[in-house]
């Protein structure tokens, strides 16, 4: 798979209230859109760096995976995930990854926010840490 | 302060070994540094994606913060902090964070590795997730 860049990388917050103005007031970042993932059952808010994007994510549900993680970490936020471009699409990635033995969370590249082709792929394959990959439809 | 962009993103591994073989053979990246910085207790290893870098993050030390955080994730590893490039100073962005309310790990920028000034700030101003200010004294 070629991979251009980091995408985001995923901030798991508390509040996105209590966390935007961190961003915006002592990182000076500008905060371009909030969006709510209906089916990821999370509120998200987002930052531009550079070519990479900062996605702080707010659980709008207990069942989110957001819930879970700030569960797991002591009821503190934390970075979550992060997301690399894939440039010969993420069904391609999905496949050769799992062609190389790992294992994926997503068969198949679903919809994430921005309008994204998204597929996470899982910890066991990764050390621990929750990758995503992704790739822009309309580029 | 003037963040430019994500200088690199931490992510802490159980062993560097079986951590470098994903990140080379599955994603496509080539790690092209590996270096022990002893007052952190850690063994680094590097790889470049688009304008940021990975840094993977074994300990060596159980003293470690490294080793804290795995123990604290249950024994996996995972994305341990995040790392902005600042162009006007990590000592400024220090004075300016505190000078805004905030609280830092650091009061004064110090080594770390590849050469880099560095301070953490607190997590308790950060929402949870730790974050890096650095600057490459040799721009």
């Amino acid at each position: 798979m070629q991979i251009s860049h980091i995408e985001h990388v995923g901030i798991a917050v508390t509040s996105l209230e209590e966390a935007i103005p961190f961003y915006e007031n002592l990182l000076g970042f500008k905060c371009f859109a909030v969006e709510e993932v209906a089916d990821q059952h999370v509120k998200t808010a987002f930052f531009k760096v550079g070519q990479t994007k900062l996605e702080l994510l707010e659980a709008t549900s207990p069942d989110s995976a957001i819930a879970k993680f700030i569960e797991k970490n002591g009821g503190r936020g934390g970075i979550q995930h992060i997301a690399f471009a894939v440039e010969d699409g993420v069904a391609n990635a999905l496949a050769e990854v799992q062609e190389k033995g790992g294992r994926v969370v997503d068969q198949a590249p679903r919809k994430g926010a921005e309008g994204l082709n998204i597929a996470f792929l899982h910890p066991k394959t990764t050390c621990g840490t929750l990758v995503e990959l992704c790739e822009d439809p309309n580029k």
